[in-house]
């Protein structure tokens, strides 16, 4: 199961101190979501259940090989992002800022143990909107090309 | 982790008592395997891992809008089978007629819990090769339409 949050971005943090991952993303279904993803040199199969705050989720082991041969399977739009990784109280804000079709896209998530700590989080001052039960803020739906902003 | 004998057959015995299923399967990728399946009335996405007796497997719900959505997706063939559960002693035969493009093939799976169970299994004397070990009698390399027969 994972529980995470996602907000929109009011202003960006200096990044120049973080560490970052270069995640591509393509979707072969929506509903259940089937996501192959690469990030950095490792490639990882997704398959997300129904939800909005927890939502089942599975990662499986791809090759470069296999992440090839599905990508042209892929529904719509190809995600391209930087990910970085910073650190904020006891969690880490996976901060997404897209690139491609999806310029100027900015968006964090931040994964919790529990639904409680996650409905407890107090979120930085530099985040926006909490869009956590948007659906269209999805990258699953964002890779349809319709985007909320 | 999913651990059987594969096996061809020497004659079939009666089926008129045994429960069946009609299963339909294809391919989006075979290294790893990544499978959808249609069990009667039920969908499922399949990834298996490397392995010939015993191979790491995961099963996860599909839909029907889902697997129509992923059909054309597939490589090859369009594996359609009628799965009989054949019981004996502890365990359940499932004996698999393929169809179409794939007759006169059929096989028989035995699932079990531990590879020492495996090993000491004694096939029934209507059973003929072992060919666990033989990757062009998985369903991944038969729908490719190169068969061993």
């Amino acid at each position: 199961m994972e529980i995470e949050r996602k907000f929109t971005i009011k202003e960006l943090p200096d990044l120049s101190n973080y560490e970052y991952k270069k995640l591509t993303q393509a979707y072969l279904n929506t509903d259940p979501v089937i996501r192959i993803r690469r990030e950095d040199e490792k490639y990882i199969l997704t398959y997300k259940g129904k939800g909005l705050l927890a939502r089942e989720e599975h990662n499986l082991p791809l090759n470069a090989e296999s992440f090839e041969h599905l990508l042209p399977k892929a529904d719509g739009l190809v995600i391209s992002k930087t990910r970085y990784l910073i650190p904020y109280e006891k969690y880490t804000i996976e901060l997404d800022i897209f690139e491609g079709d999806l310029v100027p896209l900015i968006m964090a998530e931040v994964e919790f143990e529990s639904e409680d700590e996650a409905h407890a989080f107090v979120p930085p001052s530099w985040f926006d909107k909490d869009v956590t039960q948007d659906k269209r803020y999805h990258n699953s739906n964002l890779s349809k090309g319709i985007t909320p902003f």
